[in-house]
């Protein structure tokens, strides 16, 4: 006999038990409803997409390094999609002139990128992608903000368990130039450094804003100039401010709905206006959960026509680590409801038969496939989530009646078939979650 | 400039906008719906193996030839899975001290194989996984059958549409010695044989079958023997039918709940018991839309312990042409209840509240992103689905009203901001499909 092979799914990608699976689905099924909500609809596309669309961004070695790539027997090098935008770029392109933009879309993929797993990263996601796409106004961008609290809130998550961060590279480099004093031909050094502002110590910062160039007394100012949020945007000229979409949007929303926070970067390569983060207000868990932003042309690769959009992505890993931590996740759902048992052979029939009958009601409803002794079974069915067993009987059955036992209350009763889906539906009080 | 890149999916994968989204949606909705109202439990695993679980059952050249493989930098050879069994093999394997057997499990992967795309093959699908793990009974059976009947009829499929043909291994082989004379040594190829019925010529079928070893008179008695269905299992010793499950299942359930059909195989492989097919009952589109049976030993690569089970794959592709061919598939729902328009800039904050009450209704709703002329904007939130219009002008706002608009009726009236949700919901009748 062969060896046995390993039972642990592949580095990076996990196995969903129906317990977790069920949790999960609570938990996806509440956002796709607040996001539907706001008329978004959802999309999808395929896993496997040609690679130069993620190598055309990010370049081909950087890409090759996150990528899994393979070549199909037509030469045709292909990828497993690390995110869901080039996918949905593509669409919007091969359907432009079919669609009524702006359009709202979402969808929910699994992305594969090849990193090594560590906490809040493994190598397989499922990540909600929300898009406007199609606009250039900044009720989008007051659209999003609301549309992420209102999933949040269905989550149960109040407004002290995070905080929805946001900047606007317009306005970075805004401030850079005209309240930190930056020289013009280091703004996108120092962007790249604010990048990584919150991820490393203050000594590694201050040295390598030395590297490119910073004294320390530019370093302090800097330092200071970040720390100030909103406030340092009064200080920017009027044709600065004119061109800051977020300017717009403070005009617009106030500042209720979301902070002012220049060190909010999300790299250089994608966004071009707005970006946003909500990170975990927790103090021991300080990070970011998801975020997303504004780019000007979404589908430059596809078309000449150039399409804007703002949106984001929410992974699916550091949300549960959220969502856990804060005690928000939802209970597992269980199997069934209802257990319908035969005490013989001969009743296995009027036990399907009534069986299909709780179905019909909306009940989750099984019969046991083997023979064991009542008590046994009523075991194996509590422990299955039911809260009700029929059992059927001979002599029951032949005065038209079963009986009802009540597992949480470790009662039973003698009813007529014909009012047992009216009673068991009253008796599981409509709670059935299903 | 560089040159656009083509906006086509991979071969053999599907781009789904909105519209046929919606409609995918509501046809696995509803079937989920009735696999759970069965007790079965949702699953997910990788997309992602190990290659040489799938190259154990098929071969190393059989599977390189249909799996999308690649090498990671560990030099793992992994595999896009192909289909869902051997990942809920190791899974159940895994984790079988923590279960209950019988277990009922399901799930809904996308599957790739890397086949030349034609009508009703693609090379991603996405399949509907549905197992009994854990038992030997008849009853499962029973009860595999009742569900697919029962998730037919979900979609809106009559009897008469479709047929559940089934077949089983022991009684085939009983049948091919005892009935149709077939020498022992032979029934493993005219097994195969078998398996190729339907999908060839009878000329062609009598020149295999003489090519391995039947003259024209075994090969005619051959053919009427398949052509009797469940008539040839009175004609078999009792030894035969002791071993036979599909005879346990017929003393069971009688013959209603499906035809007996010894030209049903499904490779060889795979199953060793219960095979079973559903076909398209219109001779026009006379083929199989899914299909299943029984294993005696699931995860035998995993583990030493039997663990046998009965089950189906339902793919995506030919269960919507089926839907398709007789009428079935469902409307895409509308991306929008309601859309709530502000005359002016300045009603759109009043228009924002409107829509969030409505919204917190269960009313898909959206408020116009860019500023319009109302005609157009009308036209516009018709075309998204919409069938009422709010809108919001400063006169009707100062007298805390607001204009309904109701697009079917073509009518509208004035209405008091409060009375709203529930005018709204009572002219769209509480059939908003959200």
């Amino acid at each position: 006999m062969a060896n046995l092979l390993p039972t642990a799914p592949y580095r990076g990608t996990r196995d969903f038990l129906p317990a977790e699976m069920s949790v999960r689905h609570q938990v996806f099924t509440t956002l796709y409803q607040v996001i539907e909500g706001f008329g978004y609809q959802r999309y999808d596309g395929p896993l496997l997409e040609s690679a130069e669309i993620y190598e055309a961004k990010s370049g081909r070695e950087l890409a090759e390094m996150q990528l899994y790539t393979l070549t199909d027997r037509g030469d045709r090098r292909l990828a497993l999609r690390p995110e869901m935008t080039p996918t949905v770029a593509r669409m919007i392109a091969a359907n432009a002139s079919a669609l009524q933009f702006p359009v709202r879309w979402y969808s929910h993929p699994n992305c594969f990128r090849y990193e090594r797993p560590q906490r809040g990263r493994v190598r397989e996601h499922w990540q909600i992608n929300v898009d406007v796409f199609g606009t250039d106004s900044p009720r989008a961008e007051i659209e999003v903000f609301h549309l992420v609290h209102d999933m949040m809130a269905a989550l149960g998550a109040t407004r002290d368990m995070y905080r929805l961060r946001v900047s606007d590279r317009v306005l970075l480099d805004g401030v850079l130039t005209h309240v930190a004093g930056i020289p013009a031909e280091l703004t996108g050094q120092v962007s790249a450094l604010i990048d990584r502002w919150e991820k490393m110590p203050a000594d590694q910062l201050r040295a390598d804003a030395k590297g490119i160039g910073l004294d320390d007394d530019a370093f302090t100012r800097l330092s200071e100039t970040l720390s100030r949020g909103a406030q340092v945007i009064d200080q920017l000229p009027e044709d600065v401010l004119a061109a800051s979409k977020l300017a717009e949007v403070l005009d617009l929303a106030g500042d209720d709905l979301f902070e002012v926070d220049l060190r909010i970067v999300r790299g250089l390569a994608y966004y071009t206006g707005t970006v946003f983060e909500v990170f975990d207000a927790d103090p021991e868990n300080n990070r970011a959960l998801f975020g997303g932003g504004r780019y000007a042309n979404l589908a430059g690769l596809f078309t000449k026509t150039p399409i804007p959009g703002i949106g984001f992505g929410m992974g699916d890993v550091t949300l549960f680590n959220f969502l856990d931590s804060h005690g928000l996740l939802p209970a597992p759902a269980p199997a069934l409801d209802v257990s319908v048992v035969a005490i013989t052979a001969d009743q296995f029939d009027a036990a399907c038969d009534i069986a299909r009958r709780l179905r019909a009601a909306g009940l989750r409803t099984a019969t046991p496939l083997e023979h064991r002794k009542l008590g046994k079974e009523i075991q194996r069915s509590e422990k299955a989530g039911a809260r009700v067993v029929i059992i059927i009987g001979a002599k029951e059955l032949a005065d038209g009646q079963a009986v009802v036992r009540d597992l949480r209350a470790s009662q039973q009763q003698n009813m007529p078939l014909d009012d047992l889906v009216t009673a068991v539906t009253d008796l599981l009080g409509g709670t059935t979650g299903h």
